[in-house]
C-alpha cells in the first residue's frame, strides 16, 4: 500500500483525489491537512464520503507528511514549492496539482503567477506530468509538475499534428470552455449560482497563464515556432472542458491520413479515446472519469483542421491525471483505481 | 460469472444498468435488447461506454435471453410480465425495473397502469426488492419487482417510525422532489432542457401511481390503517431523489430514541446512512451511488417529525438497487459492484 | 416623477429594483448608494443597465437622500432602522426590503434576527407591505416592512381558507422551494455554482426567521390559534418559488367551494392569478414578473387540501412587491410598471 | 394599431412575439394559427401569458390572416414561402422568422433546407431584415427574411473590420455558442434536460445552413473573397448566445482605431453596445431583451482580433430582430415596444 498524503483537502481537486483514493486498492490515506478546519472530519464537509474516509483534517504542522510515500499538494499556487523541498530530502515523492513546477521559464512563472520561484533547481528536475507524452520522465521522477487542465487538452489535440509537421505552427486557435468547478471553490461572487447559471461569457481573452505552459510544452513537439491564441470560456456545468482547436494545414493530407496520425499516437493509450472522423464528443461522455476524448473534423475539405477534445477537468484536467502519474512512479498498473466508466446521465 | 441479459437498454435505467456492470467483477454481459437499434453497437448510442462495453443491440428475437442467468427489464410497464413466463421456465431469473411485479392488488395495478395484467399467478411468486426491508425474500426469488423510486425513499423514511408505532400511520404527508431522469428518455416536450431548467412544478398532485405500492409496502409495517398524501415535484437536475416526510407523533418520545429507532433499523445497512438528528442531506451526497441518507428533524419540538430522504434516483432508486437484489439472489456479496463514491462536486 | 433612492443597490433586490424603475414610467432615479462601490458607474457593475441606468453607485454619506421622495432599503437586517429615522424626519418615505419593521413582536424580532430593534416606536406605526391582504394601510403609510418572499407565498396562499374558517389552523405543514437568487448577492461556498447545481437539499427544516412572520401576519386572519411548520428548501434555479400548502379540512366543504373562495378573494388583484382547481403551476410562469399564481388541489377527494403557489421571490417575493407599495403610496395606478409579460422559456 | 397574426405561435419564437406583442403598445394580436391546437386558448398552451394574451390559436384555414396588416411566420422553413404569395397579394406584409427568404442564392437554399424554393421571384423583392446593415431596404419592404441567430451576431461583428478592409476575410473563424432554445420546441431525444444539461457539445461542425446565409450577406460589405468556418456549439443554458470572432489583421491598425471602427459603425444604434476595449460580455446581460453587445480583443497585441458578441437567441437573433423590422416597415419609433431591460440575474 502507498501511503498517501494531501495537502490542501478542501478544494474541489483535493475532494476528487479523496473519492478517487476511497475506491483505489493500493492506497493507504495517511493524512489530509488544512489549516483551517484542523480535526473536522473529512467526511463531515464532503458527507459523500461518509463511511469511506475516515480521518479528520489535520494541520500541515502535525500532519507527518514525511512519513508518507507521496504527498499532493491541491493547494494554491506558491505552497508546494515551500514544502517540497522538506519532503523530497525526506524520502517523500510529490505531485503537484498548482502551477509550481508546471513552467521551466522561471520569468514567465514569474510574470503570470506573480511570485518568485522559491526552488528553481528543483524545477529543473521536475517532470511534467502528461503521462501520454511524457511517460518515461514521470516513471523516474521524485517531483512532478501537474498539468493545467486546459492544457492537456490542447496538447493532446495539438500534438499529432504538430510532431507530423501538417499544421502551420505559428497560428494555433484554441477555443476552449470549461465546467465552473475549474474556479474552484472559492467563496467568489462570480461563480455564484445565480451569477454563472443560465450564462455564457469569455474570460482572460487578452492573456491566460495557461498559454505560457502550453507554448513550452508545444515547442517540444516541432521545430517550427508555435504561436497560439487561447480564449477560455465558462460553461454553466459543473464538470467538462471542452476545446475546440484549429490549425491551418501546411501540407497536403487527405482525412483518412489525419484521422491516422491520432489514432497511430494513441492506440496504446487508455485514456485517450480517438472517435470516428467528423464525431461531436460530448463533456458528459467523460464525467467523473479519467478519459479524454478526441474527434478530427475538415470543414468544407478545406485548409483548416478542427480538433475537438474533451475530458472531466477534474479528473483528466487535474486529480486524475495525478493519480496516473502517481501509478507510473510508483510501478502501478497505469491504471489502477481510474476505471470508473463515464456518469452518463 | 453470471451472465446477464438487459431488455430495453436504451433508457435512462438501461444504461445505468450497463455503467454498473461494466465495473461489476461478476457480471458477463449477454445481451442488450432494442428492437429499433438492432445492430447498433452500445457505444454508439452511449460514448462513455466506448470501451467498455463492446456489444451491439440486437433484437428481442435473437437476443437469445434464455441462455441468461438473469435478465433485467429497463422497459416500459407491460413488457417484462409479457416475457417473464417464458425465462422463468427457461430458469432464467427476472428482475423487472418497471411496475409489472410491484403490486399484488391486481385492481391497483389495473387502475394506475391502464393495462390488464397477464400474469397473476406468477405475481404471487415475485418478491418486492427492497433489501432493507425484504431481504430473506429476495434471497430466495427468481421473480423480483423492483421498488419505484420514489416509493423507496418513502418506506425507508417512515419504517423504522411505524414499526415502532409512534406516529399517526393515518395522515402521513410525503412532500418528495426529483430530478428529471426520473421522467425517463423519452422525446417529450416537458422534458426538454428550455422547458425543464430554471423551473420548477409539482405535478401528478391530486394521485400518482406510485402511492398504491408505497401503501401497500407500509401496510406490511403496521397494523394501523396507513394514509399517504404524497406530492410529487420536478427538480431541474438530472439525478436525484430528495423526500421530506412528515408524521405526526402518537406517542410521546424524545428526539434520541426517535434518532436511535433509525440508528438500530439501519445500522447493518451497507446503503443506507443515517445521519446526525437535524442534518440536511443533500442530493449531491449520493450522485452516482448506490446509497440512501437519512436525517431527522422536529421543528420546534413540536408533535411533527419530519424525516428528510435523499438518493440517486437512477442508482439506489432504481438500476443500483436492482444489481443488489441480483447479488442477494446470486449469493454474492451484497455491496458487489456498488461500492462507487458518490460524486461531489 | 417620483424621486427614488436606493440604499443597498449592488445585491439581487437592488438591481431588481434598477430593472424595474428603468421601465417605469414615473420614477425618477436619484441615488443608488454603496459604501464600496461609491463613484462606480451602476452600469459597470451591472453591464444589463448599460444605456438605462446612468448614475454611479454614491457613499451613503453623500446621497442626499433626504432629497428623495422614498428611500429604498435593499440592505442588511439593521441597516434600515439606523437611517429611518433620519428619513423620515425629512419626510420622506421609506420602504424597507429587509425584516426590520415586517415584525410587530420585538422579542420575535430580537431573537431571530440576533439585534435588538433600534427604533420601537417606528416599528408601530410600519405598515405590513403586502398589498393584497393590507392595502389601506399601505396607502397611507410613510414606512413600509416588506414581507419576506416565503411569507408572501404562505399568506395568499392560506388567508382564504383561514378568513372562512375551513382548515384546522393549528396544523399548517408549508414545504417551500426557492431559487438561489433568494441567498443573496454574497461570496459564500453554499450557493457557489458547483455547490448548488445539480443538487437539492432542504435547510433551516428546524427553525426559520420566516416562521414568525408568517404567523403573526396569518393570525390577524383568524381567532384560531395558529400552528405552522414551514420547510425551506433550496433549487437549482436562479429565480423561482414554489410553495406546498398543505392543510386538513375542518369543514365539509367541496371542491367547487373551496375554489370559489379563492377566485372571490383574488377576483381584483391584478397580480394573484388563480388557476383552474388541479393546475400545476411552474414557477417559470412567473419569471421576471411580479405575478403570484396559486392553484388547489384535493387528492383522493380526502381531507387535505394542497395549495401550491408560485411566484418570482425576486419580484412578487421582494422587489416588486415593494414598487407595488409604492404605487399604493403616492396615489398611482398599483400596476404602473410592474406589467411586464412573464419570461418564457 | 397594427393587425398582426402569427403563424406557427406554438414555438419558441412564436411565444416570443405574443410575449413582445403583448407589451407592444401598437399592436393589435388578430389570430396565432396552429393546426394541431385548434380553438385551445394560447394563455392554456402557455400560462405566463395568463391575463395577457386573450386569444385562441385557430387553425390556418380560418384564421382570416389576409385581414392582418402583417403575418409573422414562427414555422419550420417551407411554409412561409407557401402562403407569402397569397398574403402579400392581399397587401399583407410578410415577415419570415424561418429561412425562406434569407438566402438570395436559391441553389445554396435547396441544398442545405432541402427542398425546392416555390417563389424565386418573391424572393428577389424580399429584404434581409438586418437592420443595422439594412435598414432602407427593410423600410420600403413589404417581405422579409429575418436572419438566423448565428448570423447576426456574425455580421454585426465582422461588419465593421471588413468595411474597413483591415482584415484577412479569406480565414474568418467563428466559434459559436448557443443556448437550447435555438433548438427549438420539439419532442427530440437531442435537447431533453437529461441529456443537454451539465454537458457542452459542438454540432455540425462540417457544415452548417447558417454558413451560407453569413457568407452571402458578409459579401456584400467587401469586395474580397470572404471565407468562413463555422462552429456552432451547444450551451446548458436556456437562452443567449455568445460568437468568438477571430480574424487575422491585413493592415497595421492600433487598438484604439480598431475600437473607433466599432463605436462609429454603431454609435446610433439603440441596440447594438459596443463595451470598452478589452470587455467579456456576458450573455445573460441580454437576456429577455433585443440588444446584443461587443467588446474587442487582441490578444498579446498581435496580428489577431477577437471579436466577443453576445445577444439573446430569441430576441434580437429572431422575434425581437422582426419586431424591430415591422416597426421600421410602419413607420413607428424602431425602439417600440423593444425597450425591456434585460433580466439579470
Amino acid at each position: 500500500m502507498i501511503k498517501v498524503g494531501i495537502v490542501g483537502g478542501t478544494g474541489y481537486t483535493g475532494v476528487e483525489l479523496l473519492r478517487i483514493f476511497a475506491m483505489h486498492p493500493q492506497v493507504q490515506l495517511q493524512a489530509v491537512t488544512s489549516r483551517k478546519e484542523d480535526g473536522m472530519p473529512v467526511a463531515e464537509m464532503y458527507p459523500s464520503l461518509r463511511g469511506r474516509v475516515d480521518i479528520a483534517f489535520s494541520s500541515p504542522d502535525n500532519a507527518k507528511l514525511t512519513e508518507c510515500d507521496v504527498v499532493f499538494f491541491a493547494t494554491p499556487h506558491g505552497v508546494a514549492m515551500a514544502q517540497a523541498p522538506e519532503l523530497l530530502a525526506a524520502g517523500v515523492k510529490v505531485i503537484d496539482l498548482a502551477a509550481d513546477f508546471r513552467l521551466q521559464d522561471i520569468a514567465a512563472f514569474e510574470k503570470w503567477y506573480k511570485m518568485p520561484h522559491s526552488c528553481p533547481e528543483l524545477l529543473k528536475e521536475a517532470a511534467y506530468g502528461l503521462p501520454e507524452l511524457n511517460r518515461e520522465n514521470i516513471k523516474k521522477a521524485r517531483l512532478i509538475g501537474n498539468p493545467g487542465c486546459y492544457p492537456t487538452t490542447m496538447q493532446l489535440g495539438y500534438a499529432p499534428l504538430l510532431k507530423a509537421g501538417v499544421i502551420d505552427a505559428s497560428h494555433l486557435i484554441a477555443d476552449c470552455k470549461s465546467g465552473v468547478s475549474g474556479a474552484g471553490r472559492k467563496a467568489e461572487i462570480a461563480t455564484l449560482f445565480s451569477e454563472a447559471s443560465d450564462n455564457f461569457k469569455a474570460y482572460g481573452v487578452s492573456g491566460h497563464r495557461h498559454s505560457p505552459e502550453t507554448l513550452e510544452q508545444l515547442g517540444k513537439l516541432t521545430d517550427d515556432k508555435v504561436g497560439l491564441l487561447f480564449t477560455p470560456h465558462l460553461v454553466p456545468m459543473i464538470r467538462g472542458m471542452h476545446s475546440t482547436l484549429y490549425a491551418r494545414l501546411a501540407k497536403d493530407i487527405d482525412n483518412a491520413a489525419l484521422q491516422a496520425l491520432f489514432e497511430d499516437a494513441y492506440k496504446d493509450e487508455p485514456f485517450v479515446d480517438v472517435m470516428p472522423f467528423g464525431s461531436h464528443p460530448e463533456t458528459r461522455t467523460t464525467r467523473a472519469s479519467n478519459m479524454l476524448r478526441i474527434a478530427l473534423h475538415r470543414p468544407d475539405n478545406g485548409d483548416t483542421v478542427v480538433v475537438l477534445v474533451v475530458q472531466d477537468n477534474l479528473v483528466k484536467g487535474a486529480s486524475g491525471q495525478a493519480v496516473q502519474c502517481m501509478n507510473l512512479m510508483f510501478g502501478l498498473e497505469e491504471t489502477t483505481g481510474l476505471m470508473h466508466v463515464p456518469v452518463l446521465p
